[in-house]
């Protein structure tokens, strides 16, 4: 059994190999090759922390993943950072255990970062240049660097956060990886001016509303991943002219389109595996307004944990 | 994180601070003092394997475990064990990973095994001296000798099985750690002579009759553990005195009592934490029939990693 650390995943990581791998994934989770286990939950309520468990195996792999990731909301203020979690790779063939990754979340960043590059990518309208990246995180970073990797010279960044000190650091840090990038001291401006916005934010309330978004626009939101988190107005959604999610369920359920399942009956976002794998259309027309919203499955971590070890 | 392999726990491991850790779960899963995640299941068809994943923490204490368990059931014919697995060891209050186990399957077989020594002896006939094991696998083998490491000298021991020679086997195994023990060959005689029996097969049949089964007799059922699985007459079952399960939810659901939850209604057997609770009784009287049915539940898995790590 292999055991590799945080160092060895990066020194062992391909980026181009890890972007196939987890368009794959999409597909396979939009068309029934993928068995994936119920989302496993277990709360420690004194330490204000939570685990969750992901698995599952995509038809055909060599190998499936559980993926264990906690988060313990008060280790910051110990010097800690809230996230841990390993992912635990077994053989399909033959249920022995092939490798430990103590990725300590980093394969979940890229992963995130990758799923919402190529999400991106396919959805924007060609003439897009202004990419606005709203939250000044960990994921604004993996989502402008993985972007401008896979487009490179092609878009022009800027960076809102209710910290323009926080907007500033994250700028310097990807300008230091070529990116064309400033920081966004209006939100309202920089919403009004962008052609792609990308939103990385915990934010529980809506962030970017519907009277500041232009036509000829697409929004990528990452931050709603539990119940009762949202980064768009309601009339956004509902304004949009196609919205896309990587699971139905998942979003619906804890995702950004949770807000909207009530208002809008029979709400049956686009899957993103359907609109890789050309069973559905994506944008219609350059003037639409499109919304993907990417909680983040299984799938990818089974798919980036392979090209780890292959 | 430490990483431990078969070896490192097999020299870590305490007997009678496993024993106690045990117990004291059995009482936690029965007080509400254990969180347990649903069990999370994959299955590879192709393969004739499946992946279960166990995973719970037993409040107060500073680790939680996930176990991921498979078993891959062609794998002896290429020379592989069927079972293999680890548990991976959280700390329940920074969600850091502390250990990965790598057992191969030993720490479920132990669980097991003083599981079941400990339910047989609390619920055992006073006068009891003659002990029939059936069954000659692994689980012949821990039963025995749980039961002979904390009831020394006490029991003399006899093993049916389909083969004579497993049975032979079993014996010579379990008479070199100071057992005394013998075949049985024939099955009506060994139960109608046994104040003890210990039922550790994989069938899908009743294998012991009720009308084989004398008063002050004690059942120990441990082989079934999924849908369809059952070693006792169901006659036998609705005679018994008293009914006893690790976890009611487990037993009723894939365990020894899913095959008369239909016919006996309201069935609810006791758990065997309340009796060590003292929340509930025992054995009624020297003559009574017990039988008790173990699925084997995430809080042994929990103490008994414990008791590897402290």
């Amino acid at each position: 059994m292999r055991i590799l650390d945080k160092n060895d995943i990066q020194n062992n990581f391909d980026f181009d190999k890890a972007v196939e791998a987890i368009r794959m994934a999409y597909i396979s989770a939009s068309t029934d090759n993928a068995s994936i286990a119920p989302v496993g939950h277990l709360s420690f309520p004194d330490n204000n922390g939570d685990c969750h468990i992901k698995s599952g195996h995509i038809k055909g792999d060599d190998f499936f993943v559980i993926k264990i990731a906690t988060g313990f909301y008060d280790n910051p203020s110990l010097g800690r950072p809230s996230s841990n979690g390993v992912m635990v790779v077994f053989s399909a063939t033959s249920g022995e255990p092939v490798a430990l990754l103590k990725d300590e979340g980093w394969l979940t960043d890229m992963r995130t970062g990758i799923g919402g590059a190529i999400t991106t990518i396919e959805l924007a309208p060609n003439n897009a240049k202004n990419v606005l990246l709203i939250g000044t995180g960990l994921q604004c970073r993996f989502q402008a660097d993985c972007l401008s990797r896979l487009s490179p010279d092609i878009y022009q960044y800027s960076v809102w956060g209710r910290s323009l000190r926080n907007a500033k650091k994250a700028c310097e840090d990807l300008s230091s990886k070529g990116l064309d990038i400033k920081p966004a001291t209006d939100l309202e401006e920089g919403v009004k001016k962008a052609d792609i916005i990308i939103t990385t934010t915990p934010s529980t309330e809506h962030i970017v509303r519907n009277s500041w978004v232009s036509a000829s626009t697409h929004i990528t939101a990452i931050g709603a991943d539990s119940l009762g988190k949202q980064e768009l107005d309601t009339d956004l959604l509902h304004r949009a002219d196609l919205l896309v999610s990587d699971l139905n369920s998942q979003s619906l359920d804890h995702g950004e389109f949770q807000s909207i399942k009530e208002t809008r009956s029979a709400l049956s976002p686009i899957e993103i595996g359907n609109i890789f794998n050309k069973t559905e259309g994506g944008r219609l027309s350059e003037e639409s307004v499109t919304i993907a919203d990417l909680t983040g499955i299984a799938p990818q971590d089974i798919a980036i944990s392979g090209t780890v070890l292959l």
